[in-house]
């Protein structure tokens, strides 16, 4: 292949992802997924000395339950809603002819109270709710799910679904900054013992629009994110591949969920994003998991 | 609890499942998990000697896909398609207004080129129609998915998204044919090491509509699905736990796939529903794992 050929280019001939049509979504081969779970497995042993209570999620969730979260005042663009077809036989008749006549057959689709999970986490704070004040210890939360952001592109690190391992702390501030402290220090080295490069740095989330700029810049100065990037598509701009994250008490505002004082709960997390991390591996250390370091292959105990 | 008590309610109370506020979405115990994963993996386990390529799919899979596998002219009312927000700021700033007045915000979401995966075998037929003629033994395909369907219920075993473990077998009528056979017979010794009670049936989709009945009754003489039934939430409506279908030539025709004689590929599949597999073993023998049959455990590698 030539020098313009990209990361994807050589990815899909190797046959490590295949493509689908639509850029963003691809279908995993079996070397692929090894990696993956191997490091679902591998995030797991790090974070079990916390005793976390463990929780998974499937991709869609209530619509109410995302609204309640804010999620449409920072990230509308990123959010895909789910729409169903509810007509009768005529209705259905006329679906058809559009479809024969190549014309958009979407119109009767009405939208229904799902949508696709947009993070492991927000699933978890209407179950937290439920439950009555946080004890005096808080609370450590093990999750998992397939992702959805609506952002096509060519970059293979930026899929449109893909999974999210994310670890959350409820409670007072102190605990959750201290979660977020160990879990900045594992990080490092979770990702020496794979092998990468890597840097950790200050970051925003991608805010919809102009006054995003402003909570961008507001949750830079106030160091509410932090991420750990790892060069993948591009030296220049590396992928975040992991992200450490202070909440304030937005959930618990959100959700009147309290600490054991009687105070709104503050909440954090740290999210690893799996494809994205398994793409790294890929990348920096070829693409025959039989020719990778022998330090990666034992902390992913690939030889078991 | 009272006679009335309901499995989804025991489910529930018991922690097993979380509800999430809308029927049929529900979060995952770390207990609910591990026997999905275990049964995954026996599943996994039965069909591997039949060496098949191993393909993994995100929940979500382009439009376009889906309407040339025919799927909209059988079941419209279970596809859900996916629906994004694509305005400016002008437009952000009615749909925050539409959610403070508490009115419906999602007017301004456009259809996507992605829906939800419906089944884990969709996204199947339009890679392999990439790689021209079928090799003289055909193919046979490991796949698992998140599924949607769009059909809200109280029967747990009833959900919304769900997992689907499916083989799926291409070539010529009698490769087909015989792949059925093998796992009709297969999924018995399955299902006897599991101590479940079980009926085979000659079943049907559900087909959309009055015309839908006349598909319905068709693929019935013609033999063309099987299900392997388990009572669940009902015995008088067992629940269908597997499903083993012979699609004639209907994807080799839509997708342009030849056998290696030239002719339309036929296909094939067998899927299992690990959560309504799961949901069996709970409902049969009990929510304590620990005093489940031993023949059971070990099936499931439960010790290990």
């Amino acid at each position: 292949m030539d020098a313009s050929t990209t990361l994807l280019d050589r990815l899909i001939a190797d046959g490590l992802l295949i493509p689908s049509g639509v850029d963003g979504i691809y279908a995993r081969s079996i070397r692929f997924e090894r990696i993956v779970d191997a490091l679902d497995a591998l995030v797991g042993r790090v974070g079990a000395p916390d005793g976390p209570e463990v929780l998974r999620f499937p991709p869609a969730m209530p619509r109410s339950s995302l609204v309640r979260s804010g999620y449409l005042k920072s990230f509308p663009q990123l959010l895909g809603t789910i729409h169903c077809f509810c007509g009768n036989e005529a209705d259905h008749r006329a679906l058809l002819h559009c479809v024969e006549a190549n014309e958009d057959w979407t119109s009767q689709q009405r939208v229904t109270d799902l949508l696709l999970t947009p993070a492991s986490c927000y699933p978890l704070y209407p179950i937290i709710a439920t439950r009555g004040r946080l004890p005096h210890e808080g609370g450590i939360y093990d999750m998992h799910a397939w992702c959805f952001r609506h952002e096509p592109s060519l970059d293979p690190a930026r899929m449109q679904t893909f999974r999210v391992r994310e670890f959350v702390r409820m409670g007072v501030d102190d605990q959750v900054l201290a979660f977020r402290q160990l879990w900045l220090e594992r990080a490092q080295d979770f990702i020496s013992d794979l092998v990468l490069p890597y840097a950790i740095d200050v970051a925003n989330d991608p805010f919809f629009g102009r006054s995003g700029r402003l909570m961008a810049e507001s949750q830079r100065e106030q160091k509410l994110k932090y991420e750990l990037l790892v060069p993948i598509n591009s030296e220049v701009k590396p992928t975040a591949c992991m992200s450490f994250n202070y909440h304030l008490n937005h959930f618990g505002e959100a959700w009147g969920i309290e600490s054991s004082d009687g105070a709104l709960a503050y909440s954090g997390c740290v999210g690893f994003g799996l494809e994205r991390i398994a793409l790294a591996l890929f990348h920096h250390h070829g693409f025959d998991t039989d020719a990778w370091p022998a330090k990666v292959c034992q902390a992913l105990r690939l030889d078991a």
